[in-house]
């Protein structure tokens, strides 16, 4: 895939029209994920943070909306998409890095950096599972060809001490995420996100730190949408969602 | 400790009185830890459970009590509450075998016989986190002396294919739990115990299976008791805990 024709390419509003970001028509797309990703960080201006599988650069720009004097980098396999970031972040007057690699063999200069944040949103399946998928970038985006094993041993090299990784990914994952961060990671922190009060949660926010020593935590979910059942066409979010989509919002992330 | 003397004990009522345990007065307790790890397995009659830490038989009782005609065996290291779990079977009706053994290290006709079910209410502390517990017993029970990871091990080969584990344990634990299942058990699913809703759970049931091999998978959380926060001197279940702790009912578990 050389890139992205401009007849291929949509243009959507995230964070309440604040951000806008060209996709591909048909490949990996964000939705709520990246978004909720970038929310969960507690960045600080003037702190450098990556974002390994950018993409076309939606959480590193979600991020960088809220949070304005970071230092962001992003790695991404796919030429097509890393130019996306780029053009992304040009467009919207965020200074966005990005660095066309596999993140699993960065150049030699990106080794010899540190983060004060990595951020991550992983393939949620694992590869040849959806071997259906016509198009290569969104097979690449969905279908997992690096574990995830070696996303946390990647992200926990890059981190400064101290620092934080942040990874968004579905729930059946968590022993591959947990058994990712032992004896990398310490001061680990789940925090479950559900479609509705008293479901299974389909995702998490995986929190972890680099040198932490804090005992595991699993959190209470964060409840999606409001009532107990899908209502017609409208998503209605919980305002704790909403203001994190609509306005920008940090989520608020419980106390240990 | 060779043994309670009467006046070291006392007799408490479980399961809306139709169960009645000794316990040592100021050793490890049973509290509703053990009821409601018996309420999560879905033992029929005829199966054989071990359970590994019986303590003074609670959980392996309450399991014999909702469900007449299984073959329940407890292993119990310290032989005081050895012989307080015999003499509360007994007491009961209840056919309950219980071997005086380490379970690291169990007697060879043990070693060779397997169980449907295995259940475990493992200490919540690690060794030398407690060192003030005044009573031997009661540090042994609340003090880690074997690793979860051993736990998890011995119950693996004792179960039959297809046999179900249960364990309750600190949420905190989670991580160990989960890594001590890898490779062992699969099909493994965590239904957390929070007090109250949007409170952090720290409890958790986990459940694996021998041979298993479905996804993992995160429950929403069982909520312990009503209203938001703790009010008076009562304890205020919610219904489907109180139906456990009172009536005997099963802990409904969610679908997969």
């Amino acid at each position: 895939m050389s890139g992205f024709a401009d007849h291929d390419l949509t243009r959507n509003a995230f964070l309440g029209r604040s951000l806008h970001l060209w996709q591909p028509r048909r490949g990996y797309r964000a939705g709520v994920d990246p978004v909720l990703l970038a929310a969960a960080v507690p960045a600080r201006a003037g702190q450098a943070v990556l974002d390994l599988g950018c993409g076309a650069g939606a959480a590193a720009l979600c991020l960088g909306t809220r949070v304005p004097g970071l230092r962001l980098t992003g790695v991404e396999l796919q030429p097509a998409y890393a130019d996306l970031a780029r053009r992304n972040g040009a467009e919207n007057g965020i200074a966005l890095e990005v660095v066309t690699a596999d993140l699993s063999d960065l150049p030699p200069d990106l080794r010899q950096r540190s983060f004060d944040h990595v951020i991550a949103n992983p393939p949620y399946f694992r590869a040849g599972a959806h071997t259906g998928a016509r198009d290569a970038g969104r097979r690449v985006a969905l279908g997992e060809e690096t574990p995830l094993d070696r996303w946390i041993e990647v992200a926990a090299r890059r981190l400064a001490p101290r620092g934080y990784l942040h990874m968004i990914q579905r729930a059946e994952r968590l022993p591959d995420m947990m058994a990712g961060c032992a004896g990398r990671l310490g001061s680990v922190e789940v925090l479950p996100l559900a479609a509705r009060p008293g479901r299974a949660p389909e995702l998490v926010i995986l929190r972890a730190r680099k040198g932490g020593r804090a005992a595991f935590r699993l959190h209470a979910p964060v409840i999606m949408h409001q009532g107990a059942q899908h209502l017609g066409d409208r998503e209605h979010y919980t305002p704790e969602i909403l203001a994190v989509q609509r306005d920008g919002a940090p989520l608020p992330w419980p106390a240990r």
